[in-house]
């Protein structure tokens, strides 16, 4: 399956380092939410499996890896735990955190797209999953913390671009046959890069033209 | 496939205007949200596709047509581009979005039940999945923009019931074995119709008997 | 099938009964929501079966049994018109409603987690898959409804340890092979007794630790 591009242990331990990364950001809010110890789990968990749960759902990947590939389900708990007793330290290193994440949508948007191309879809739709992949686990987790998405707020920085570009590039890559561990993980770097700069520049996406009075309402 | 109870192209046709109009709203919410461009985007497409996508999960017609139909992802595309740059000018046409809406709810009421039959579902079961289809991409719509699910809302002329009647005709249709394109045709406007006039009277479900004081709480 | 443990008609009526319970659960909400009589029904359908339907998709089996078991599907409807007619009277019963409600989620988490295992799932996402079966229908009303999700809350008595213990024991009877009506029942009875001993005594679970100034704004 072409969408263990990488030789299966790095993989599965890219996996599990980008899931565990996710995993803290749900971990987080759920603190910031004053849940409690099982809360944090069941977000982190949320979290960091929702995308790859619902590229499996679409594409018809049943049973869901998250449920078949052994070490993904324990994962988030373990960053739930950490969470729970350490989450001052890990609130203070958020940066170093927010470059894992950088790291994670890079990875995910790279294997999401491979997988949604191994499944038989095509390049547009395997770009679509390969975005629902990296991005995914997030909104999951905005919804059931009753925050509005990050991902489609106007005063975040741009998380779609780079999960677009990500996938976008690894699908021109299938396509003219050149997907390779090398010229994948350069895409996922290129991703990485994107929001990296995003996060450094405060790279924000336009509003629509012409919006009115309604404008000072949400601001 | 008898889900294709119309010629090929008329089918595709339908369906590309049904998805565009549903975008339409979703962006249109998406907007009244403040969302950047890439919000609009992504509402626009969960809400276009959401209801068939959520028909496609739970009747197990994988991958999902959002994804194989290679028409149904790029055309919300273009309806949040229509709405990033010309809301003003679409939001002046509410009325004919809305009468085109109240013909997708119609449409998508039939094709959705014909479909889960296809796939071997019963006739009440069918109807409830002519109904997700219908109605269950504005909820995604409404949760994903953490708006009270219009649908669920007393306050909102009935949406559900002129998708109910749709979808139950055509069961009801498939079991006496005179689902003809002409005989779903007047199922899906017979839909329409209703939608219609509740929106012209306003008609409005009723709410549970005896509630007492909690109720001036939420009007 | 396994995941009938128990002989087919009692399964049936457990089930039936169980889904009853949840779909009042939903129904009450949507009245002190102010919903209408389909927003009663919408989320009485969607708090009974939204745990099973989720379990269904995560491990393929589809189309998922809210939709092919006759049963299942008009079940939620009697009882969201039951709430609709006389949800006075059903408020007024809210201790046997949440007795029930404790012997649903032990029935669900046992029975989810059997039908996971027949699936082919792994212990531990087997057990996860109970929880699911047991716990998700009332994420899913709480988000349609735009709640907080009570399982997420820590002032809330838990919710999810309950599922877990009877999905564990289950777990484990089938991995040493001692699962059997009677042993089935009794780990349902070990999920119930612990959430009507949560209830009475009130037994919350802890928050994260050192938590600091943020911790009054949300209390």
């Amino acid at each position: 399956m072409t969408s263990e591009i990488f030789p299966h242990d790095v993989q599965q331990i890219l996996d599990l380092v980008g899931i565990f990364v996710f995993a803290l950001s749900g971990g987080l809010m759920a603190v910031r939410k004053n849940m409690d110890i099982f809360g944090i789990c069941v977000l982190a968990e949320a979290t960091a499996l929702g995308g790859g749960v619902l590229r499996d759902l679409v594409i018809g990947a049943l049973p869901v890896a998250a449920f078949t590939n052994s070490g993904y389900f324990p994962t988030p708990l373990v960053a739930g735990v950490v969470v729970f007793f350490l989450h001052p330290e890990v609130e203070r290193i958020t940066r170093a955190v927010m470059v894992l994440d950088a790291a994670g949508l890079g990875l995910f948007a790279v294997t999401g797209t491979i997988k949604a191309h191994d499944y038989g879809l095509g390049a547009v739709a395997s770009v679509a999953c390969g975005m629902l992949t990296a991005a995914g686990g997030g909104v999951v987790r905005d919804v059931l913390a009753m925050e509005p998405p990050s991902l489609l707020r106007w005063d975040r920085e741009i998380y779609a671009v780079p999960a677009l570009i990500g996938a976008a590039i690894t699908a021109l890559l299938i396509g003219i046959g050149q997907l390779t561990p090398v010229s994948a993980a350069l895409a996922a770097v290129a991703a990485f890069t994107v929001r990296m700069l995003a996060l450094k520049y405060g790279w924000r996406a336009p509003r629509a033209w012409h919006r009115n009075g309604s404008r000072t309402s949400e601001e």
